[in-house]
């Protein structure tokens, strides 16, 4: 398939259109930022351990019935997706306190949230991405109550599956970050990307609360050595069955 | 009564003991702050100014069934007040988009906002005082789901009650903060203050953006007048039936 001009380029991805107008290709590059790209930086080979992770991840949630934008991956940092209208929604799912959500509320590190907590951001770097109330989100016209509680459903699903799916990997999903679309139909999809970039993973035969980071944490806190976590995910998930 | 020392002293008012256990003395400072305390100044007269607004407001409300902590001026910048547990949550009702809900949302300035808006942040000057969804409200177990629905319609009647009364002042309520306490038998009462410390207001007569402002709001912007702001604002309050 013909690959055309960038439609859009994002901080970890390229999306190019191709000759079919209902099927996008997104090249996952090897660019890391944090705290709203006010870091920047490169992680080795992370366009590929990426694309693997996230292709496995969406064909695993295929079969378990949740709606996605994946179609193949076409090369080792390359996807076909379905063209979606992105929702400007960062969907986070939480398992345990963590990330802004300590720092916001000043809840521990770690602690347990059952049930799970599901928060809507607004997507919008200018914004900084702000955390929405049920009020803002209706008020702001993102999506209607329908879509909204479609969303949630279908992020809920995702947990179910994901958690069971990384906790197999013996990996603790603490918490991840969804982005859904809308097909032309008007079908919810989940999109974007699942992979250590938009999850927060512990390794669960490490105690030590610095080891055991296998997501992005480990640039956004100079732990060093993320090449290696991000490659012991894409190891684990790989070899687990997509079904 | 005689006046203790003082048990608590806050960015705009110290509060005392007294040598009833159930009263409290409020001392309404000139000392304004804004941005978390970032910003530090002093408006001459304040203390008096915002304990004659607050105290006409508190019987007002009284008159129209809101229970607050009120018991009565006892100086020109000093009342008596039941003792409550404080809840630390700051209550903002807002009936027009102003403040941080623009900067975090890009609403445009003076949208009307039908319902209005009831938000909860939390009330932590190390934290920032961030805003609270209700899972979150919920999971920081700071009131009762009764509590928080109590005071959800506590807020509600004091935003009908309190925008009819500036509109017949001239003056459009845009936001405000209240605060809640918990009685010793467990009533929610209001609390805290309401003044143009904690009020957006802008005078109906000015329709210049910058010259209706009659509340904090020029302290933050440093727009000058401020004094003169709060004077009008207390005339028109003063001038207005507690019934």
């Amino acid at each position: 398939m013909t690959q055309f001009s960038p439609l859009y380029e994002g901080k970890a991805k390229i999306i190019y259109a191709t000759s079919d107008p209902d099927i996008l290709l997104a090249e996952f590059k090897d660019d890391a930022t944090a705290f709203n790209a006010q870091k920047r930086g490169s992680i080795q080979n992370k366009g590929v351990m990426n694309c693997a992770i996230a292709s496995h991840l969406f064909q695993y949630l295929a079969a378990q019935g949740i709606p996605n934008h994946f179609i193949a991956q076409v090369a080792p940092n390359k996807m076909h997706m379905r063209r979606v209208e992105i929702i400007p929604l960062e969907v986070v799912v939480r398992n345990r306190a963590a990330g802004s959500l300590c720092r916001q509320t000043g809840l521990p590190l770690g602690l347990e949230l059952n049930p799970p907590l599901v928060e809507f951001y607004l997507k919008n770097d200018d914004l900084g991405d702000p955390l929405l109330t049920g009020d803002r989100l209706r008020l702001l016209q993102i999506a209607t109550d329908e879509e909204v509680a479609k969303i949630r459903e279908m992020a809920l699903a995702v947990n179910t599956h994901l958690s069971r799916f990384f906790a197999e990997c013996g990996i603790t999903l603490v918490d991840f970050k969804l982005e859904f679309g809308r097909s032309r139909s008007g079908e919810i999809l989940l999109a974007d990307e699942i992979s250590p970039d938009s999850c927060r993973l512990w390794n669960q035969d490490e105690s030590d609360p610095e080891k055991r980071i296998l997501d992005k944490d480990r640039f956004r806190q100079d732990l060093g050595a993320i090449e290696d976590a991000y490659a012991l995910v894409m190891q684990r998930v790989l070899a687990h069955s997509v079904r």
